[in-house]
């Protein structure tokens, strides 16, 4: 039997760590440092500062994990990320065969909190389903919708009210007339800038937790445009960007 | 002018506090412990816990805050709400103003993270907007949702799909027919037990990230029954209870 911690590491901030996470890591005997390609560094060298930092055992390893890329979506999105999440399983389930003993224990680090728009739980399962003697334990993390939430200080919800999160490309379909609040993750495509703007407010921010943080907030209608032009001059100076947002419908006074 | 420090404490469980939670804990003068109650004394105890464990600075002063009941809502819930805060809101006010001197520092702990359900946000605007001269810092904490999803070992979302995160009296008028991810908290009713359970799985929580933590899963209209009998057991036991829980819609395999 193999063992595999998956940590939430927080979503830029090494502070935003747990006692709990900072436990587990200690009780690895091997790190597995995901690698997404060269825009994805600065997030690589998140994950190696906070074991530099918090891992108290001197020596520990760390395993570079080559994720494939997925193929474009196309028509059979999830045909494609079956796909794809079959590599990935693949690919995990050799490293923790050639890479940890039987009875030895291994640290997967997940960016912000592993129940938040993650596969790595997915693929647990998958790896477990292929036949190999596993288990894991999840460790919660801090995610990027909460360093939204607190930077900007606001709640989430409005009194009693519901909260959606979803991703951009449903967004684009148009504001959820049943809903008040909307976080908006996975937006690659700015939808807040394709929805019918009146009436919302809108609380922005990239690369939050990080020392390159942004936010804007302000009405959506006379806040959009400079959301869209600031995105754009720091994701083309980054060379990536992550941001996240609130929608929220304004209440009249 | 006076600064408050209001930072998530996690929902149970000491080792879910953030280095940043516990540095903002290190930099308060006094700290401020909600008191609501008899019912709620387990909580108390747990943010005893906290300051205890991870406050290194000998003698740090902490005041009680006598949180004023809610008025039986009835017709007027947001009235009774709003009249609810105003007198937190000057409960507040009064302790900031008696308790701190200019210059000094207060922390807030809030349960869970600040941003989901709690009011404590709102009420720091209302004090402000009372005239008081006040800066205020949000520290995100370790919601019972991801403790709810860490614990069951599953994402809170399907692939590139919605959550929605409501409370039971919203789920009480039925699974709403275009979700298929929906997390339920504050749920005094069971409405778990009141909407139509076909195709929906169940993943359920008590007292999650302590010592009496209890989980069940499965689907809906197998385990609600089990659920319905165990809950009441324990809270009859424990005199309360905080529940939350995931509903899944089941896909065809
Ligand atoms: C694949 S999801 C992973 C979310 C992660 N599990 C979490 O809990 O934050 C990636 C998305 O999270 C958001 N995100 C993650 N980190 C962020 C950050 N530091 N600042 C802003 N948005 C972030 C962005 O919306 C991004 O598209
Ligand atoms: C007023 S809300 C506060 C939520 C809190 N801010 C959080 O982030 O978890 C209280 C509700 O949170 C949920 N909750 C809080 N702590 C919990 C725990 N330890 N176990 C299960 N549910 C909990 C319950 O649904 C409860 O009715």
């Amino acid at each position: 039997m193999r063992n595999i911690l998956v940590i939430g590491i927080g979503a830029g901030n090494p502070d935003h760590v747990t006692i709990e996470a900072i436990e587990a890591l200690n009780r690895a005997d091997v790190l597995f440092i995901p690698d997404k390609g060269e825009e994805k560094a600065a997030l690589r060298h998140l994950r190696e500062a906070i074991c530099a930092r918090f891992i108290r055992k001197p020596g520990y390893r760390s395993v570079p994990v080559t994720i494939p890329r997925r193929a474009e979506a196309g028509d059979d999105y999830p045909g494609v990320v079956d796909d794809w999440h079959a590599r990935i399983a693949a690919s995990y389930r050799g490293l923790f065969e050639s890479e940890l003993a039987e009875g030895e224990t291994g640290a997967l680090l997940v960016w912000g909190d592993p129940a938040l728009y993650d596969s790595t739980l997915r693929i647990m399962e998958r790896v477990a389903a292929s036949g190999l003697d596993l288990d894991w334990q999840v460790y919660p993390g801090i995610s990027s919708v909460q360093v939204l939430a607190a930077r900007h200080r606001i709640p989430l919800n409005t009194i009693g009210a519901p909260i959606l999160i979803t991703t951009g490309r449903r967004l684009a379909a148009g504001f959820p007339v049943d809903q008040d609040s909307v976080v908006v993750m996975l937006d690659g495509e700015q939808a807040f800038a394709k929805i019918a703007p009146d009436g919302l407010d809108i609380f922005w921010g990239a690369y939050l937790g990080t020392a390159d943080e942004i936010l804007l907030a302000g009405p959506l209608a006379q806040t959009l445009a400079e959301i869209t032009r600031v995105r754009a001059e720091a994701r083309a100076r980054h060379g990536w960007i992550m941001d996240t947002y609130l929608l929220r419908r304004r209440v009249a006074a």
